[in-house]
């Protein structure tokens, strides 16, 4: 239907996430009638970014320096750790400008389904910060989902021996949410995370 | 909130046609925690479709060869021409395998509001083509849109005067359509379009 390397062109682009066949027809003629200069612009992004992002060595968090930003900002409490999924969820975190402590980012969550064991995230190198930097209390902010509630449990039972406070992000209501339209179990978890009302 | 060259590669994949914020974020993160060797191959894949892609001499849809497989497949019908606006109509028509034909890619519409003139679009190659080939029938298969309308009565115009038989797609009631639910202006064209049952 297409000649060769339009359809080449498709194809790979039919393998990133979230594009289908439809949209990859969209994006391949979109980039055949794009100028040079602006196609370079993005294949130059992709490069530069493949080869200058790393690991940040604390928080695993990936950066283009390491110490990443926030791991290097002395005026972030140093004591508060938070764990998260992925690097996503850190600028998630980031946005709503209330927490300032430090992230450690496991890169996934626990998934036999998937294939993925403990080993496969960054626990090991959890373990170790925990071992050399002075951290009082660890929030997991991974998802709550049911990898996500089993890698908190998991995280939990290596962490607790350690005498480090260990608390979950809380669950229940979003806001502006709808008691009547909201799923049974997120209605369990809202209940369950009941708070007395201050005067 | 993320690395320079991250915040940068999000932005450039933002650019493109239907990725929000969102998509670019989800996007750029695959690019990155793919292997070297993926990434090559889209990249290369875009390369060379810049590179090999050109006009076809005579259709003008976008092919690697010149002239396209199309125009110089000599089954083909010589004697009648389709008039579609991009080559993804060219694909779409050649899928329902009933179209033995040639045909001629304006590459848009005439859309005075985003400033597209006839002269934007392939309509001198077409008329070019029209007094060198011996062309029997064209198909107007233009959008059903108030611009693609609007491109084929300006066409209809120029062609006329050559006594070439003109024809317009069928408009009316897509497959699996419903009365009670399609628009009013698809069954006015609909009613207009009727044709007597035989028998």
């Amino acid at each position: 239907m297409y000649a060769r390397s339009i359809a080449q062109l498709i194809e790979e682009l039919g393998k990133l996430p979230g594009i289908g066949p439809k949209s990859a027809q969209r994006l391949a003629f979109h980039l055949l009638f794009q100028s040079k200069e602006e196609v370079k612009a993005l294949i130059e992004a992709i490069v530069k970014a493949k080869e200058e992002v790393k690991y940040c060595s604390q928080c695993q968090n990936l950066t283009d320096i390491n110490p990443c930003p926030i791991c290097s900002d002395l005026n972030r409490e140093k004591w508060l750790l938070c764990v998260v999924e992925n690097p996503q969820d850190v600028a998630a975190m980031e946005r709503i400008r209330e927490y300032r402590g430090q992230y450690h980012v496991l890169h996934g969550v626990i998934s036999p389904m998937d294939g993925v064991g403990p080993e496969d995230l960054k626990i090991r190198e959890l373990l170790q910060r925990l071992s050399n930097q002075d951290i009082k209390e660890i929030i997991i902010a991974t998802n709550p989902t049911v990898e996500g509630e089993a890698t908190a449990m998991y995280l939990a039972k290596l962490i607790k021996p350690l005498g480090i406070k260990l608390t979950r992000i809380a669950r229940g209501l979003p806001e502006g949410g709808d008691i009547d339209y909201v799923d049974q179990l997120t209605l369990v978890r809202a209940l369950e995370g009941r708070r007395e009302i201050d005067n």
